[in-house]
């Protein structure tokens, strides 16, 4: 889809958090990575993975020092989203004899990081003068979300991002600045943003995997979820309810305080038993409820398919890949980081 | 409070995790913990703790294995909800010619595990009567849930599970089985439970640290929370929002689908800034609002109280222990254990 729209390929890694699929993405076409965390930039590097953007205000003086450290030794660029953190990199960068890669971060409507469009002159501007690093690119991200509200019209919110982002960067280079990198979210949107004239990079993440998310999106067919959690029926109460051996540190929960997963019931797909709700979970048991007899056994193991997949990863500390037939542990090594 | 009830303080280590502290809480006169996972009770039978309750049905026959591989070396009992899994740990006990200490447990309300209170004399009969296992026990989990409903009324719902285990308790002896422990949950019902007469045993986790919740319950001050996630403000787009670096991966979110988290706005307390809201997560951001100006600026850093702080600690890899005015580094070597 990014060849076809003749767009880089830029995956965010936080979804796996582990350096071997980086490597195979990397094989698949992608033109680097991009991570959340110094740490994660850190871990990929020492795999081998050498063109990274790190997509996160960096601010703490010891984070800097990390990634002028890292960028000494790889292709690396950071995210910025106000001038106060830019010239902080900028500073040490000079220190360190080097230009560091910035860009601007801009806010397309989630109201999270990210410059206003309206301020983006200014700040572009302002970082561009810094002498330790150079401003080449801007980058967003939106998600399924369209004059501020969740949506599901995928191909407006992901248009809607790419029309502000270009309109953004030709403002910028009207002002003499050198955008190169018109830069995208979202598994949801980037085929929408991608098609935009104008944007030349897609960072999805949940896309290596897929999740019940995406999936209820319409993003994908079931058959495209590569990562199921197994689980165990430990208890079955009544015909109408069974206990698994998975809950709240097994299933990532992160719902919005007030509201039901988006456009979902409970905390995962069953595989193979469709009317069967996974309903409430505690930190160790996960309760199926059904409205039909759910037929389970106490022993029998389940496959869910999580809502969400990207920090549903991040509470496990391996994973099990499934390569021609033979089952194999991989660590999630970028997870656990301690800063 | 255990001492002045008269019953014994059998903590649930899941809450921290962490064998050091399972040591403080038997010095401080807990006698012995309780754990949800064979993995748990293996990293504390390695540090030394040696009486160990498995509050959990354990039916994989591997984890099977393991149990009475502890139990060879350790005193060791486990929770049973039904006979079909005291069955499986009765023969492989037998086959190791030792004798498992079980106990049944009651479903006192929370409706996840657990027998019936109906069902009671039948399951602990058919127990009773298996070679490998003794039943010397009954244990429940119920919270702070009354009539199936979440309460506030503590007192009400911690005199309930007592009631209700002491007589199960009554029932199953008068049919000749020599039930020693009666066991109930939790930070917020065991000072109530703990009061019933009959009662012997209470297993709180969460009081070691205390969280929002039990704030917000009445079960704790402010000054007796021990725990705290310190993160750092990497972006203030406006005077009413701010955006910190935790988020999904950082903070526990188990609210219940369609419920907002119980009795709280937002996913945790920020000291300092009672008008500030931690509204949204995404994983690694976390969104602060405010109705009057927040006041923040880039770098600052911010203690936040957790709503659950069990499944927070759950994510991270370690903790940092103040001692004497000194910190330290302790992990959390009973977390993301593999099975």
């Amino acid at each position: 889809m990014a060849a076809a729209n003749g767009v880089e390929l830029r995956p965010h890694i936080k979804t796996h958090k582990i350096p071997e699929f980086a490597v195979e993405q990397r094989k698949a076409g992608s033109k680097g990575i991009t991570v959340a965390k110094v740490s994660e930039a850190e871990v990929m590097a020492e795999q081998g993975i050498d063109d990274i953007f790190i997509a996160y205000p960096i601010v703490v003086p010891s984070k800097i020092d990390r990634v002028i450290a890292l960028a000494k030794q790889n292709r690396i660029s950071v995210g910025v989203d106000n001038v106060e953190g830019a010239r902080a990199l900028s500073k040490k960068a000079e220190e360190a004899n080097l230009r560091l890669q910035v860009r601007l971060e801009i806010d397309t409507g989630l109201k999270r990081t990210g410059i206003s469009p309206d301020d983006v002159l200014e700040a572009g501007r302002a970082v561009s003068q810094l002498p330790g690093v150079e401003l080449n690119g801007i980058f967003t991200f939106k998600g399924a979300v369209l004059r501020g509200e969740a949506t599901t019209d995928l191909e407006a919110a992901g248009r809607e991002e790419g029309w502000i982002m270009v309109e953004a960067a030709n403002r910028l280079r009207s002002a003499g600045i050198d955008i190169r990198h018109v830069s995208v979210g979202s598994s949801p949107t980037a085929p929408f943003a991608a098609a935009v004239k104008g944007v030349t990079e897609i960072r999805p993440g949940t896309y290596i995997f897929n999740d019940r998310m995406l999936l209820r999106m319409g993003v994908c067919e079931r058959e495209d979820i590569a990562a199921k959690v197994r689980v165990t029926v430990i208890s079955v109460p009544s015909p109408f309810r069974a206990v698994i051996d998975g809950g709240s540190k097994t299933f990532a929960t992160d719902v919005q305080p007030g509201k039901p997963p988006l456009f979902m019931e409970g905390f995962g797909e069953i595989v193979g038993h469709p009317d069967a709700v996974l309903e409430r979970m505690n930190e160790e048991h996960g309760i199926i409820v059904s409205t039909a007899p759910h037929g389970l056994n106490i022993g029998d193991t389940l496959d869910i398919i999580p809502n969400h997949i990207c920090s549903t990863v991040n509470l496990h500390n391996a994973v099990w890949l499934k390569e021609d037939g033979q089952w194999r542990q991989i660590p999630v090594s970028a997870r656990g980081m301690l800063a």
